[in-house]
């Protein structure tokens, strides 16, 4: 990760659903960002939550605000989101993948809140006050809502997302391309099995032979799949001859 | 959205968890990937899943399959999904950046089907065998298991996304900036209230004006809020006149 997870903080806004702080929760476990502040939970299902198996850390270490000033006092930007497009905005709104980039900037030197209200009616006018700028997640139109701990999921995996990095590779051997020696063996095994099929015409046989060298050619075998290949063709051979 | 949303078919294999078959199908609602195919599904929780209020129409219109082979049939690229990094992979492994570049190519022409197994195994072997390469979410290593509606929402996303677009603006007016005349208004009304208030001392009276001068500037207003800042500091100057 290219910048420090520990400069956001994940802010639910009056939470009501257990599972939802639940999932909220294991989404910032997933993607290290590890701070979590609740405002004003329903304390039913905080402690719910809290006390429920496989809880994450995030949550047993999550801290209680009475007020969203309180929550975001330490913060250098506030960023609310949001499901609303066009109406009673009164905030830039940006969507995810821009919105994104200008949170990251802000990591390097700052500390961003993260602001999400409750499933039915959002963020609170209010609680929109204190954000410097909206973000929304870009949903279809005909469905705009979503889910409040798919939403945390959606919004950290493009903090963290990283294009220039690539997956564990774990067995470099599988990857090797077959050597043209090998590719040859296996054509000439398949020819052979071939011919005693009967499968080869003999009016055709050169244009035959070398169709079937470049199809074999076109599966750009790596050189471990190129010797299981060449061992079911000698099988395969020994069997047509028989 | 760039490519047809309709060439993408979410397969959860053996799905198990009413919640989680209903969460990935109002991820697919959300991000319109409409196509829901579910193999072998726990049939208690399919029901229960399908008759939840609110189920997504993606839910009543998914499809029942008794293999992997035959949900995937019509399909051109085949991606398993992943929480394993490396051990026991016999595919080649891509974070879901790059894989996502992938399968939106293969949009254009062909027709993409997206694997996610069970929550506490994931897919099985022999579902993987199914597979043409597998793709990761990249997650922190301390905590990989991603929950499988979250894990569904952020594949969605990641397919979707589109860096270039942008939010819809709501008052194009706000966002015009103030101009020069309006900004220095501003700040001769307010240069008058801090000298009759007695802000301004006579011997650095040149250096502090030029200072708030910078200031004001430094807010880069809007033509709307530099009217508001205006009337603000002209009732103020009134007061401190009385």
């Amino acid at each position: 990760m290219p910048t420090d997870p520990n400069r956001l903080c994940v802010v639910l806004v009056e939470p009501s659903n257990p599972l939802n702080i639940g999932a909220a929760a294991r989404a910032m476990s997933n993607f290290g960002f590890l701070q979590l502040r609740v405002v004003n939970p329903y304390h039913v299902a905080f402690r719910e939550a809290r006390s429920a198996v496989g809880a994450a850390s995030v949550l047993t270490n999550a801290e209680e605000y009475k007020s969203v000033a309180d929550a975001v006092a330490d913060c250098t930007l506030v960023v609310g989101t949001t499901a609303v497009r066009h109406r009673d905005l009164h905030h830039p709104l940006r969507r995810l993948e821009a919105g994104g980039r200008l949170i990251r900037k802000e990591f390097v030197t700052g500390r961003v809140a993260l602001l999400f209200g409750t499933e039915k009616t959002g963020l609170s006018n209010d609680a929109l006050s204190y954000c410097n700028w909206l973000m929304n997640i870009p949903t279809r139109e005909q469905h705009i809502s979503m889910n409040l701990g798919q939403a945390v999921a959606v919004c950290l995996y493009e903090l963290m997302r990283d294009p220039k990095k690539v997956a564990p590779t774990k067995n470099k051997k599988s990857d090797k391309p077959a050597g043209a020696g090998e590719v040859e063996r296996i054509s000439s095994v398949l020819l052979e099995a071939l011919h005693v099929s009967g499968y080869v015409n003999p009016i055709s046989v050169t244009s035959t032979e070398e169709r079937v060298r470049r199809m074999v050619r076109r599966l750009k075998l790596s050189s471990e799949d190129a010797e299981l290949w060449l061992g079911m063709y000698r099988q395969i051979l020994w069997k047509v001859k028989q």
